[in-house]
């Protein structure tokens, strides 16, 4: 563990140089990095791939889903390097002015974005991550240090090294981006307690590796945990939209956090029979409370279920007594991610999205649309289903804080 | 311990019904609560000094600087009652448009301001933080619980009942502002470890106190650590500005965390021993590095001092060679917190405003505006040192967060 903790000091002290430098770089200068990152990974294209190969054939173990997160083919190569000059055309929010005022007594106050400065990414198998992340750090101007997973190690070492090719080529210093090369998992631990070194850790992984970060950590954590989502269909919903609103936010891609797993119907809604065995027919494994049982002879839901975050093709259904009985459910059991309405009445939708307390509140759309793209955002460094700092998805505001600039000509305070 | 976790669970669970409907109060409700608050503590006065006397005569193994924080007086309660209708005509900050845009699909988005929800407050001594915690909690849509120090038990359950008669009259759940009565320590260690109950902990004291929070904590922390602060008078400073910034920013008030703690001066200022002298004639005791000692005969600094926050009259100062090496020093020693510089070269000052990492760069003002009220937010919960979610003065808006409202017509994901 000491030796870990010695490293990991090393790379902080290195990224905290290197932060320095980047706080104060041009949005050119940073986007020229970036740039250089994404000619540098097609032009090691080849490189990458033979990389990947190798801890493919090393993966033997992974289950079928782990493989092809770990896979790397041409075009997912290309679109890692398509997504690097997409961040590199990000709107830049180090500098902006967020406010300014002035006091009586002359001040004159501004409040400006500066970047947040170290940040330690620990995340598993995508070694795309590696690239996402490391260039959406560096366009906000923080220096970051990439834990990943051990299964990756070589498809990371060779992104990396295309990365800091970018880097330097644009004058920026190599430790901009650091990659932990060693596997020892103490090195984890260590990033995790790097207070004064590593200013927040974003984990990106399956439940059990954000489980260990938060309970480890003594940096601050930007972290994903449930998307309990649920769609409340209201007696004034539009039938069309509630079908198709439903069926897509449950099985566009199941295994995303934004899916919905609980579908609550108004029992004043004249379609509720339909639109469950609707979303049966599109392959869903659809269970129900004891009216929905009785409406329509689907299986019958168990008290847990109400609480499972499926992440597959199966949901939970409930007939519920209006717009309060879904309030009061999404209270009892949701997870402040992402929950959505279905309805005409704009009445009841606004009370809906005032009183739901999540982070994404939708009134007539799909809960698969909680995504920093969709949102316009450009990327996302992940959905924060914290309170503090950043709620929902961030991209690159949330990886920067703010300064006061006081201008003052020779006041002193009373 | 399970006591303490059993009492903290079943307020944490009374703060989070009360603040759910806080959410959603209109802010004159909320200010009404607060004024009748500030009504309270009036009407109560003399059970507020009684309670405080009797504090008083418990404490007698308290140091004086601890007895003066302890001690009510009549003018001591009429300031926290005027103090609590500031806060009542703040600005409420919940359910503020934050920005807005649309998505080429017509989705709208909306980032509105909503409450953090449940907030820890742990505090020393100072009755008085008893009513200004609880009331800008409560005007920013918060439900608090409030932890204050055994020696000022009785005063701070006094103002509690004030506070509660205030919130009462209103029509708003009594378990909106929460004291915990029983002295137990172990409770304080519940409230660290209330994920889930409450969503961050602003600890109010000492640093012992603030050392203990931040070490023990599983929940979001709001901090004020050291506040070891600059000047930085350059060459081209105006000497009459020089003079007034550095004598009020170190002596005003020594004990406040705005306080200037390390003066450097340019090597080309022309009058560096002036100013020394001054400081010192001003009843500071100032120690110099090797040059200043050779231009001034002052005693000499110890290496430690370059890293110590004195509170006190007593400064350290160098002689710099120049912008670059002040920011070199302030980088090394500086707890970025509040620096200065004073200097009629705005290119210079607006180098130091750029480079110097600190959540408040001044030019050409006293360091002793640090302070929320001088910023015109009328109130502060603290100053924070971190620099994640709040950095420097933190009033009203530090104790929100935002949720996304999602506006569509029907879209699904493609």
């Amino acid at each position: 563990m000491t030796d870990a903790i010695e490293t990991i000091r090393i790379m902080g002290e290195a990224a905290r140089v290197a932060a320095r430098q980047l706080a104060l770089a041009p949005t050119l200068l940073k986007a020229t990095a970036v740039r250089g990152a994404a000619a540098a990974v097609r032009a090691n294209a080849a490189t990458i791939l033979a990389a990947n190969a190798e801890d493919m054939a090393a993966a033997g173990g992974l289950g079928a889903a782990m493989l092809d997160r770990l896979l790397l083919t041409p075009a997912r190569v290309e679109a890692m390097a398509a997504g690097l000059d997409t961040v590199a055309g990000l709107a830049d929010p180090v500098g902006q002015l967020i406010n300014e005022w002035q006091q009586p007594n002359g001040l004159r106050f501004e409040r400006v974005r500066v970047p947040l400065g170290v940040i330690g990414i620990i995340y598993e198998s995508r070694p795309n991550v590696t690239a996402d992340a490391g260039a959406l750090c560096l366009m906000a101007g923080n220096a970051c240090i990439l834990r990943g997973g051990s299964e990756a190690a070589r498809s990371n070492r060779s992104i990396h090294a295309a990365l800091v090719e970018g880097v330097v080529a644009a004058g920026l210093p190599a430790t901009a981006i650091q990659l932990v090369g060693d596997l020892d998992r103490a090195l984890v631990g260590a990033m995790l307690t790097a207070a004064g070194l590593i200013d927040i850790i974003v984990p990106r992984g399956g439940k059990g590796l954000v489980a260990r970060v938060q309970a480890e950590a003594r940096v601050p954590v930007l972290a994903h945990l449930d998307g309990l989502n649920h769609i409340y269909v209201d007696k004034a919903a539009d039938p069309a939209k509630a079908l198709a609103i439903v069926i897509n936010s449950k099985l566009r891609r199941t295994g995303v956090c934004g899916a919905m797993e609980t579908l609550l119907i108004d029992r004043a809604y004249p379609a509720a029979a339909e639109l469950v065995t609707a979303l049966q027919a599109a392959g869903c494994d659809v269970r129900g409370d004891g009216r929905i049982v009785a409406l329509t002879g689907i299986p019958a839901v168990e008290a847990a279920d109400w609480d499972t975050e499926w992440l597959d093709a199966r949901a939970s259904v409930a007939l519920v007594d209006g717009v309060d009985a879904a309030l009061a459910h999404i209270e009892a059991h949701g997870s402040h991610h992402t929950d959505a309405i279905v309805t005409e009445d704009d009445a009841i939708a606004a009370r809906f999205l005032s009183e739901v307390d999540s982070a994404i509140v939708l009134h007539n759309a799909s809960t698969q649309f909680a995504d920093g793209g969709e949102f316009g955002f450009g990327a996302e460094i992940g959905i924060s289903t914290g309170r503090l700092h950043a709620r929902g998805p961030v991209a690159l505001e949330g990886l920067t804080t703010y300064k006061y600039r006081v201008y003052g000509d020779g006041q002193v305070r009373a």
